[in-house]
C-alpha cells in the first residue's frame, strides 16, 4: 500500500540528509519529534536556523565561530606561539579532548591531493604564513595518517622550516588500551620502527 | 580547554533530542551541516516547520496525518470493514511492510496499564465503537506482545465480540529468516505451544 502524508515523507527526506540517519531512523526520529516532543522539534528548526545564520569562519585560523575571531584565537590562555594544523574543523574538537594542548590551530581545509587536482594554490596557505609571521615557533602537523595527509606535513615541513619554525607531527603507534590483535599491520610496522627504550619512561 | 561556540552548542544539544543520537553523532551531524551541506540544514528547518504546523490526528482512526482524514482512510481501495488496531502511530509503518494487508486502522494512543493507572476511560475506546458500527466485520489486534498488549488484546476482544464483531491477534513465533539461536526461551515456548502441522502447509 502507498498512501502517503507528504509533510511527514518531507520530514524524513530531510532528516536522512544527515549523516549516519536512513530510513528506519528518520522514521523513529519522525514519530519521536511528533508524537512524543514536539518542543525539541520546535528548538531544533530553531537552532539549526540560528547555527546557519552566525556561524562562519574565523577570520584568523578558519575554525567554525560565530563570532569574528574563533572564542580559541581570542583566549588570553592559550599559547599564540604553539600552532597545530587540522583538515578540517571537525578535528579540533578531537585534539582539544587532550588536556596538555594549550596552543592555537589553523584549519587547512582540506590536504594536497595531487591525483584529485589540489596543490598548494588551493589551499589557504597564506593564512598560515600570516600566522607564523605572529610569532609561530612551534607548528605541530596533525593532518590525518593518510598518504594525502603526510605529502601535506612533509610540503609544511619544507615551506616552514626555512623561517627558523619547529615543525613537528602528531606520533603515530597503538592507540592507548587498544588491543593488539585490532591493531593493523602497519600500524605495527610503524611503531615497531619508532620502538622506544623503556629506560626514555 | 573549553571555549565554546554557542551557537554550534546549541544546534549539537537540539540534534541530541533525536532519538539514537548521543554527543559524537550529533558533532557528526554539526560539522556535517556547517561544513558540507548548509542547503540540507535549511531543508531539515522548513521541514521541521512545516510538520510541526501540519501535521495532526485522523478525526477518524488517530493515525498521523496533515489532512483531516488520514490517506489510508480516504483511499477507496482499502477494505473499510477490516480494521488492525494498534497502539501508535508508528506501528502503522510495520504493519504496512506487510502486502497481504489491505484494511484500515484504528489507533489506541497507548495500551491499558493498571500499573500505571491507564484504564479504558484513558483510551479512545469511544472512537473504536465509532468504526465498529461504520460496519466493520473483522478486527486484527496488533497491540505489542508485552503483558499490557496482550492485556488490552482481551479487553477488546471482551467489548467487541458481543457485538458480532471477529475480534483475531497477530500470531506470535520465531520471526522468518531469524536464527533460532537468537530467538528467546518465551518465544521458542509459544512457537512450540503453537506449533503445526506441516499437513497444513
Amino acid at each position: 500500500m502507498s498512501e502517503r502524508v507528504p509533510s511527514l515523507d518531507a520530514l524524513s527526506e530531510a532528516l536522512q540528509r544527515l549523516p549516519g540517519v536512513g530510513p528506519k531512523s528518520a522514521r523513529r526520529m519522525v514519530f519521536h519529534l511528533l508524537e512524543r516532543d514536539r518542543e525539541g522539534g520546535r528548538v531544533l528548526a530553531r537552532a539549526l536556523d540560528r547555527a546557519l545564520e552566525e556561524v562562519r569562519h574565523c577570520r584568523r585560523c578558519n575554525n567554525l565561530t560565530d563570532t569574528e575571531l574563533c572564542p580559541i584565537c581570542a583566549s588570553s590562555r592559550r599559547d599564540q606561539s604553539f600552532l597545530c594544523v587540522v583538515e578540517s574543523p571537525s578535528d579540533i574538537p578531537a585534539v582539544e579532548q587532550a588536556a596538555s594542548f594549550n596552543g592555537t590551530y589553523y584549519v587547512l581545509m582540506g590536504r594536497l591531493s595531487p591525483l584529485d587536482g589540489i596543490g598548494p594554490e588551493d589551499l589557504p596557505f597564506d593564512g598560515l604564513d600570516r600566522r607564523i609571521a605572529e610569532g609561530v615557533t612551534e607548528v605541530v602537523v596533525a593532518t590525518n595518517a593518510t598518504v594525502e595527509g603526510e605529502a601535506t606535513a612533509h610540503y609544511i615541513y619544507d615551506r616552514l622550516e626555512p623561517q627558523g619554525v619547529r615543525v613537528t607531527r602528531l606520533a603515530h603507534g597503538v592507540p592507548l588500551g587498544g588491543e593488539l590483535e585490532f591493531v593493523d599491520g602497519s600500524t605495527i610496522d610503524r611503531a615497531l620502527t619508532r620502538r622506544y627504550s623503556l629506560e626514555e619512561d
